[in-house]
């Protein structure tokens, strides 16, 4: 339901942006997997504040505990609680907001379901509560690295591939893991990164935000992922990336430009390449009827502005009274860096959930 | 989990293309409601081929038959059962298509998963598998309209907005339920609507296939309807387009435009208007942080082409050899139009879950 | 929720005593088992009303439809949807009762609950609704029979262990599947048997009814089943029991009795016998902390006294008037003979689904 | 799945005996519930050990910390996330028995399914994994308590009714929560009380363990909750109870002793007294067809003798050796006193869903 994601491997969490502390309880990780702290650790790292001028200038350790369901370096297959506590909160900084209905924030949503709410930090709408699943997907990879033992190892690679209008250059085929982190734009293409950043120190002076797109892609998963008909891998990746902050969009494959390309272009025929059943294109994405079929998953995420901005705005309070409102509380003005973890632990959240419950899709399995 | 949506309203289905029926069981509809079966046969007859030259041939009479849930009238509170039989099924047509695998269909990705799959019509990865979410969005939909009794009703708009290259000209807040009937295309904007018939129409003589968008917006969703983190509306939203045949894309509010568009202008301000909160503008589609705000629910759906397409194309079998194969079997050389209606029975039911969840929100409530 | 049971093996079932039929969705049994339609019908045979003088007179034939999910002859992963019509339902029998509420029965319950209720044939709340169970059991068996193709399978032994005050002398590790059925008291001790027979005859004859035990033993189910803390082994069986009709007590291993045996007695010594790690006694029946250790899951299942009699009875109704009742409708004087398939259908169900969830409980799984 | 329990209001656990902490996190509290952190600690304190010397002598504060989910001493409607850090876990005790499979505890049944395990304190299936249950019992009393304002609140009474040999006196009917808790042994017969506590001296003296019997009964359940056909007000409860350590039965209303009653005499008769809809008797324990009925729910709860004794056992190892064991750790006699907040906790969570699901049972709710 609302806070659970995933079938079998399924991370549940809770938290708000100030309280004591965030985290999470990841179920349905199978035993044996030998977990790596460090791992986890950076990649809380990519994704945590006050990395550079680009991202908000809060200042968190992101130092997750594990509570439980690791035994001796090894996971136990019982749940794997886990707390990050929230340290760098300045919730003063909002006591002025506290009655005011921020523009395109989920202040007034929130207030409206619940009746009461925290308002310190976006309480729970925050992005903040991302970082469980950043944890959840730093775990589940390791889970797939040790899972695939004698077989070619699944890969995911999620990078900034536009900034406003300024689109990166690279060809998403030849994009490679190494290349994306070395810039704190996380773009792959480093001439379009200089641009981007230049864009971003722009706007953040002018008080402005603005948005992007993520791409990614999922390389050598195997043929026959995803369950059909409602928890296609489409579907689930969908959901996923809906329920990170400022999505507004999301598509795979040949996505909405494919709209106006023809099937007898569109239609991926099938051949034989070094042994392996592959398509000459790939329009389809990877994905067929919700099924991977082994080529590379493609797909695109679209990030609005940061609603967060420095410029006054007008708005009202609970009184439903105009009030003019000049933002208080840290910020970025553009997601999308920090963002570039988030997206890529759901991606391996999304394959480990796949690969378990693909695991009784046939007799002989 | 693969075969069932949503949390409290939740339909199951079961079902292959040649199959002797399709159909599906709808769980939690509360009890009370009075159903008017003519209404869900008319929302079938929507969706169902054979309705113009534009859609597949096929000739379904879609004769839903509710076995149980249902008493004197009105639903039991209990599953409602239902089953649609398959009635013009040529499996002969698919007989040749038996070991190959065609072009962007599922044939090699349900055999690949399952081992063992009916190849007649597509089985079950067929789009017809849809018509058991029409029947339940047809039932989301008298409970929606009999919940409301005094307030304003929720309306669901969905229409072809571009075909191929075609857009409409129509501006989203204009269109009207009764002028989306009016053509076969299901295109308020009737000059496009000839365009785009006129398209198909060429696309078909060339044994081709096409794409396109579908638009919807729900207006007068009551604000507060949407489960963070992971069931946020369009979270949900975005599962359901995602679960249709040949959807490759879905945003919402601003969607990919919004990536360009700065924080100072897509910040949704909020104003008093006729005594009610609204926004002064929308990029935000209707939803703050997965929570309805009581705006217009917007957002676009991309449909690639249909993959059935009527040239000659190449392709391999199950013994991995290349062969050339020409479509048997009838199709849409186009399937926006018939779509709509799965699109906007999504809409009905998850309104009609999230209206259900919601009741758990407030201590309250 | 409701009317789904299992977690990957799911059965969903729908339908009302008197409606145009029964049915379900089997959804999570995986591909490439080898259905025989005869043992699903036999299963169904044996629980089946009509079949001797001390069960209910109703004549259904319990004809099954399997409409998807099989393919020349095996499964294809995908749901399978299954109806039973509804044949030989006297509904003007229950005319008289409409506005009735019978005692224990759930006329009074479901009409507090859903405000409007099915009064014919106890509506959704009759027993017939196990028939769909049986179904979904027949089918689990079939795919552990061949699922466990070098190994022994496991075996369910489920039979009548008393009626009223008449127990059953055998014992049960003795009890061998084919002593259960000689009889259609389905009680493998012939001398009992013929004492439960005479004891139902008076009762019926009495207008009266009889409730009793049913025992069941699960033997060579493999050591590791079950998902602790709240899907443990027991859990799931408990559950699964307390769903069928007048089942009022269930217990496993030592049961009520064991309260009084003290630790150093009904502690089970871990022993090596012919190689395997078994237990010198099996108090725990079977399982330890939720999941299975190897030897027989041996359980009790109380059964009330049939609640419907044919003896004049006051009760009161609708308008809240005291009113006299005497019972029309057909009815069984004792249900266990009958229930004795349903809650061997449960067995495999749940054997099925632990199995699959097992598949994800270790890396090297 | 397997560590979480409920639909609506959702408990879902982690932690080992030994591990760092265990917790959990509720989901689906409804927001605007005023919490009492005095009165969640207060029923932890009903459940820890070291409160008497028939308890086990470990030493827990079992200090819950609340993380998330509570603003300003209100719930916000987000899930609470909590962790009881492990304080006094001796796991020096456990050394010994690292490759031991302790007679009847979930040694051997764990190391088999998850191939690795955390030995110390029987980690995971360690009855200290309870008390997150009783955290969540805890709140879902409160939601309760103000979720009913203006109607007489539910009641739920959980005593020992039984240790071994020795019953309690008391009529049900007549117990009242005070008398409940005016001895360590949680019985309020006083005089049965004395005896159990003789009884439980000698046992424990003996280096023995005994089992008994938990009581429980309902009062002022609303009619109408619990939700056929499968998740029951029956079959929610018992799924409860076997989760917890030692519970080997669950009867409610007639239980195993009903089987012998006739339908003439356990049929409950419908009257109207003082205005209400009542049973002239309730051998239906308060639930028809699985809903409640507004008399009282009345269950019995059987548990074993307590796996850890002091005596000398026979076992054998990880290499299938023959060993001999003197138990280490410190454990419980009786496990009875301190299960009574378990089970009564389980009522109140399952209360609180099955009022939160009813919401949605009727058009008109």
């Amino acid at each position: 339901m609302a806070n659970t994601f995933g079938c079998i491997f399924r991370i549940t969490t809770f938290g708000e942006s100030h309280g004591k502390a965030i985290g999470g309880i990841i179920d349905g990780c199978p035993a044996g997997v030998k977990l790596n702290l460090d791992a986890i650790q950076e990649a809380l790292a990519n994704r945590k504040p006050g990395q550079s001028v680009y991202t908000s200038s809060r200042k968190e350790g992101d130092n997750v505990e594990l509570l439980s369901g690791v035994f001796d370096g090894l996971t136990l297959g019982t749940p794997i609680g886990f707390t990050i506590p929230n340290e760098d909160a300045r919730s003063d900084d909002y006591t002025q907001l506290k009655d005011l209905y921020r523009p395109s924030h989920a202040d007034y949503t929130y207030e409206v379901k619940y009746g009461h709410r925290d308002h310190r930090g976006g309480g729970r709408s925050s992005a903040r509560t991302t970082a469980s699943v950043v944890v959840a997907g730093a775990i589940a990879k390791q889970f797939i690295a040790q899972y695939y033992t004698n077989r070619i190892l699944p890969e995911v690679l999620v990078y900034v591939s536009q900034i406003g209008e300024i689109p990166s250059k690279c060809t998403t085929e030849k994009v490679i893991q190494s290349q994306i982190y070395t810039n704190p734009l996380r773009c792959p293409d480093e001439k379009a990164a200089k641009q981007m950043a230049d864009l971003i120190t722009t706007i953040k002076q002018q008080g402005d935000s603005i948005g992007g797109i993520i791409s990614g892609e999922i390389r050598n998963a195997e043929a026959g992922l995803g369950e059909p008909l409602f928890n296609k891998f489409q579907s689930a990746l969908a959901a996923a990336m809906f329920s990170i902050n400022a999505v507004h969009g999301f598509e795979f494959g040949s996505g909405f430009q494919g709209t106006q390309i023809p099937g007898s272009i569109s239609n991926d025929e099938f051949i034989i390449q070094d042994g392996q059943i592959r398509t000459k294109t790939n329009y389809s994405g990877g994905i067929l009827g919700g099924i991977t079929n082994g080529m590379p998953i493609t797909f695109r995420v679209a990030f609005k502005s940061t609603s967060t901005i420095a410029s006054l705005q007008s708005t009202i309070n609970r009184d439903r009274e105009p009030v003019e409102l000049e933002a208080g509380g840290r910020h970025d003005p553009c997601v999308l860096p920090r963002a570039v973890s988030i997206v890529e632990a759901f991606c391996w959240i999304i394959l480990a959930d796949m690969i378990l419950l693909n695991k009784s899709a046939k007799l002989d399995q």
